[in-house]
């Protein structure tokens, strides 16, 4: 299924403690309602409270035999407003929400101007302080390739290795404003909101364009800067290997982006 | 002053009955704060429940002597989440919120997807039925000018005269997102949301072309369509006479638009 949610209102994907909000267990049940039993979804990327997703692509296993618009159509009649079901479709047995995807892709919106804002409170990030974007950018081209990102990993950071190759990192600058896409074939945890903290330092001309540089060579978090919240962050597509097409269900824009997003940055094997 | 606001959780602009949370309300209680008496504030167009505003414009009158920035972080310091202050400044006391307008603009957002926006919910209308953007656009153009728009204005509408000059109408295709841009010297009481409707319906095949060309002609509010729901509905801007020069915060971008806005469509007399 691919997913979009609100994450305002959730305190991240993972099904935590009784009684907490989370968009596995919300989703879950609603997906059980359809499939008369119960269900474990696993998704492509675990959020975090307060993160969204335009597509979050999850798997489950069923006995139940339902069309696809009936697990879509069902499915979204018991969520609630701030999570819905874009798509379904079977796939192989063999295809693993996490395990099969090739590459994830994230989005960073910052709001730059003089006062907050009420429509987009929960959709970006808002700063006052003037930001280089043309300097992010150039700083954030160190960052693309096969690198350590232990300098900005999470301390709580489960993940085994360090390493991850990130594909790519565009700085785009619409009206007020400023836009990070990234892609990689994963991502530690933090990994995007502390490579925004880091990037937003050096838009403001408080760090070296070298930083970036300087910091990968660190692989010491503690070198880094602050890890930017939650709200302006967006998990934004999976990709996954030929053998398991997915459906698209068209053209879908991030509040505030402009053309629809090319394929140029797809990376399929 | 310039004021922005999610209108998802008012009941409208205008204050009413004790106990219902209204935008006008929640600004003069936050402004009194500042100005240290009460205040009565006028807007320069009333909005319905769940309508939101980039720029609504207010005035009002005060004895108290503060600098621009600090009525505007005053005022923001005490006002919720949901609404801000984008500037402030001081004006001729001929100035009126409402009279002195020169111009109204509005948008209207519509997404078009099989399924349901949790993101967008409350931003957008959201339509799973194709609508064709160049027949509206079309339709459009026979409403521009000036005209007698009594077939597009709710039963309880207390203006005097149905009357108004629309200066033009733009219909967009951004995406998954139909925009519907109008301005005009006035709006009568659920105007846009009466010609987005009928727009739809146009677009959706079920209405000619021809179909708002008629309805001018007939002045009968109940040869019209559906009128939209709220959620969809941005108060964008006013324009006033060049003797009233008011900030502006810099490019005001509504989420989901491209471009900034271009001073094509502005009129100022």
């Amino acid at each position: 299924m691919g997913v979009e949610y609100d994450g305002t209102d959730f305190l991240g994907w993972q099904a935590q403690r009784h009684g907490v909000r989370s968009v596995q267990e919300t989703l879950e049940a609603s997906i059980a309602r359809v499939a008369d039993h119960p269900v474990r979804v696993q998704c492509a990327g675990r959020t975090d409270a307060g993160v969204h997703a335009l597509e979050q692509v999850v798997h489950f296993d069923t006995s139940a035999c339902r069309t696809a618009r009936s697990w879509v159509l069902g499915t979204n009649v018991t969520l609630p407003p701030d999570v819905s079901v874009r798509w379904a479709c079977e796939t192989a047995p063999a295809f693993h929400a996490r395990f099969s995807a090739l590459s994830r892709h994230y989005r960073y919106r910052i709001l730059v101007r003089a006062t907050r804002s009420a429509l987009d409170r929960h959709r970006a990030l808002w700063t006052h302080r003037p930001l280089d974007a043309a300097r992010m950018a150039e700083a954030g081209r160190a960052l693309v390739g096969l690198h350590d990102f232990s300098s900005f990993r999470a301390v709580a950071c489960q993940a085994k290795s360090p390493r991850r190759h990130l594909y790519y990192l565009a700085v785009e600058e619409l009206g007020d404003v400023i836009e990070i896409r990234v892609g990689a074939n994963g991502f530690l945890h933090h990994m995007v909101r502390n490579i925004v903290g880091v990037l937003m330092a050096i838009g403001r001309g408080e760090a070296p364009v070298e930083w970036t540089r300087e910091l990968l060579a660190a692989r010491d978090r503690r070198r880094a800067g602050v890890t930017a919240p939650p709200q302006g962050l967006y998990f934004a597509r999976v990709d996954y290997p030929v053998e398991y097409p997915l459906p698209r269900d068209g053209a879908m824009e991030l509040p505030g982006t402009t053309a629809p997003d090319g394929s140029e940055s797809r990376v399929v094997s």
